[in-house]
Formats: structure tokens, sequence, C-alpha cells
């Protein structure tokens, strides 16, 4: 059985303040956990209503077994998932000096959940270890942000910084900056270098002005519809999609 | 002022039942309903806050002017738009017959309308003029589906119908039918025919076992990542968008 207590504390979490309070987020479903487990983040309660599941997680400190309109109390998701963890947000490292020798997606002001989610997702899929996120955009710890990565947080490390300096250091390391714009050279035939910095703007307004000026390399992906009858943009995802596969498939 | 009766009618059409019967949809945000009106989808009402977007769109027959609580009251989205039209859903023609000899993306099974709005976005951005969808698909005239697709709900021809059959009649037309799957070739060195067929899978489950036994040509996109430290699979979008870049960039 879940406490009042417990209860309560777990439902807490869902609000940024509280997670940031206390270093704690939430993750919920069994894969999801795996792979939080076998990355050696800490988890500091677990609560399911399956009894196979306790036992096979009978290594974490504090598991408790609830029934199913207990989970559904405690659940974020439409469909509560079996098994929930309370999880310690881990330290972070500061980015190693000089920054690491490959490929870095930097995020201008990434505002839908989903959207980081997916990211952090095509990151790990793309062997990309470094997100750099300016501190407008939504935290990866979100609820909704950690479910979308599909358990890719556990293997990507999201750093939020000052954007314009980051970029102004990776510059004077002599890395390539890259910035995936409206107007800008055909992705398909620029060259790309193995260990660029790609950044991807905000939702609706793109990349913020005082970074683009930063921007020497400028990309599009080319649109193939005729002009009046195409949709003006990607979705920023899908823009980071693109441009992930083409940096790694030269 | 809306009234009571206009209010309960346009809350009714955010249920797939009500829009069924009544062949209507509804759409919100001045972009995406200039898109509808440019591609000669016909307005049966339109609902705004602002004069003189009223003014602007004077051509269209019934045009109501609500204060910001009553949008609110009428709006599917968080933050409601300034206009919200009520939009009749066009007569379906069927797949021309031969099929048309371009790019045609095939849905198997997608539930969530984020995807299936993005992935209609993204084939408005290459070119892609029709889509074929499963039975069992979200359904593309969803509210949040139509906002997803950011306009593209315009330009691209959306078709339910049994996958097999369609399949079926595709290789009988000498069509290539790809299948984006975890093991196949190698996307990057592979040959794609510029009028292939690419099928994607339903989101938790990929492309269902009676559908993947009519594909030959495999296709998957290569990790970059280490094994024990990388998610298994993409998004659904995300991989749309990645195989239809491939396409078009050869």
């Amino acid at each position: 059985m879940i406490s009042k207590n417990k209860t309560k504390y777990i439902q807490s979490l869902s609000r940024k303040k509280e997670r940031e309070e206390l270093g704690i987020f939430i993750a919920e479903g069994e894969k999801l956990i795996t792979e939080l487990i076998k990355a050696d983040f800490s988890i500091d309660l677990l609560v399911t209503s399956s009894a196979d599941l306790a036992k096979k997680m009978n290594h974490i400190s504090e598991v408790i077994i609830g029934d199913e309109s207990e989970m559904k109390k405690i659940s974020l998701l439409k469909t509560p998932s079996s098994i929930l963890a309370v999880v310690k947000i881990p330290v972070k490292n500061a980015l190693p000096d000089p920054l690491p020798d490959d490929l870095i997606i930097a995020l201008d002001g990434i505002q839908d959940p989903g959207n980081m989610g997916t990211i952090i997702r095509l990151a790990s899929w793309f062997g990309i270890k470094n997100i750099v996120c300016s501190t407008n955009c939504v935290e990866c710890f979100n609820p909704k942000v950690v479910q979308a990565t599909m358990g890719a947080i556990a293997h990507v490390e999201v750093t939020y910084t000052e954007l314009d300096s980051f970029i102004m250091r990776a510059l004077k390391e002599k890395r390539t900056v890259y910035g995936t714009l409206l107007e800008g050279q055909n992705i398909y035939t620029s060259d790309l270098e193995k260990n660029g910095i790609i950044v991807l703007g905000n939702e609706g307004n793109g990349i913020s002005p005082d970074i683009e000026k930063l921007i020497i390399n400028r990309l599009s992906i080319p649109s193939f519809g005729p002009k009046n009858k195409t949709v003006e943009s990607l979705n920023v995802s899908v823009a980071a999609a693109i441009v992930c596969s083409e940096f790694r498939r030269r």
C-alpha cells in the first residue's frame, strides 16, 4: 500500500520547483527505469503494482507495492505504467575543457517537452553524447521529456548554460558552429565537420538574433514541394533528425 | 457574441463521432485557416476575436465576433488562437488508377495525433502528395492532427484503406514497396526508387505481421551509439523524416 504521505510526495514532483529543490525526478515504465539503473542513476524509491517487478528490483533500497488505483493516483501518464521510480538527478559536471571532440547539439529555447525528449532520443541513436541547452529551454527532467526520451536520458548529457558564451568558447577552440535556418546552404551538398556544433532554434521563432549573429555556417534542408503548396518549415525534432543523419552518414 | 447553441455545436466537434456524422472539422489559427482557404476548403463558419481578421475574411459566409473568454470556451488549444474555423471535410476521391507515379507514404496503425500531424507536415515539405493509412490509424481531421500539420493538411491527400490490399495493388503495378524495420539494409547505401512506397509502422509495435510479409525491401536507419548505451528505436515521425530525406536527396 502507498501511504497518503508518499502519494502526496510523488504527486508534488510533477512540479518543477519541487523537483529542483529536492534534486529528484520521476520515471515510469520498466524499460526506462531499467535503462536508468543500468546507467547507475540512483533510485530513491520504486512503486509497482507487479509482484514480479518488485522481486526483480529488490536491490533497490525502498520498493512499495501498490494496487492499480494507487498507481493511477501517482502516475502522470494517461495509461499508468505498472512501475514508477523516484530518481536522484545526477550531479552535473561542467563541460570538459577542451570540449569533447565529437558532434554536439546546441538547443536555443526549445519549449515543447515532446520535442526535447525526441531530440535527446535521436541524439542517443546517432551516438551524440552532449546536448547543450540555453537556460530558457524546457527542463530535461520534466516528466514528459523523460518519458519521450524512451530511456535516452540515461545516456545523453544535457547541460544548461548561457548559449552565446558556449558558442564563443567553441569558436575559440576552432570548432565549426552550424545553424539550421530557413535560408542557408543546402545541407545535402555542404561540407560537414565530424565534430561540428549543431544549433537548433525555438519552435516558433527559430534561432534567436543574438545567437544567429555568431553563426557563419548556415544550413538548410531543401524543400521539394511547389512553393505555394508547401508548409513553411519543419518541426524542430524532424529537422534535428535530418541534420544529425546528414552529419553521421558521410 | 457567440450564441450558446453555436458554442455547444463547436464544442461537440471535438468528438470524432460528431465530426464524421457532419463531415466537419475544426481548424485554429490564422496561418492554418489561410492555407485551407487558399486550397479551396469550404469554410462553414469563422469565429474570431479580432475585428481586423473578421474584415480580412469577409468573403466567408458566416463570421462571428467573440471575445476572448468566448474563444477560450470553444478552443481546443491550451493557448486559444484569435480565430477558429468550422471547415467541411472534402469529399475523398479514390486513389487514381494506376497509382500516382511519385513517392507515397503508407502508414500502418499510427496512433499518436502528434506523429500523424508531423508526418503530414514533413510529407508536404518533401513534396509527397499522397499518404495512405490503414483504417486503424488516427483520423487526419482529429483537431490535434490538424494543428500539428501547420497547414499541410491542405496540401497532402490522406486516404484510409485496407493497407494489405493497397500494397498488393502497388506490387501488381510493379512499384517497389519499402518497409522501415529495425533489421534491414542500411538506407544510406541502398538503392531507392524515386516512386517507391514507404511503409511506416505503429509507435509501439512497428509494422504489423500481415503487412510485413508483403515487404521485400527492408530498410533501416543505422544507429551510431554503442549498443548497450543507445535507445532501441527512433520515434516514427523522426524515422519518416530521415527516410523521406534519403529518397529525395539522391
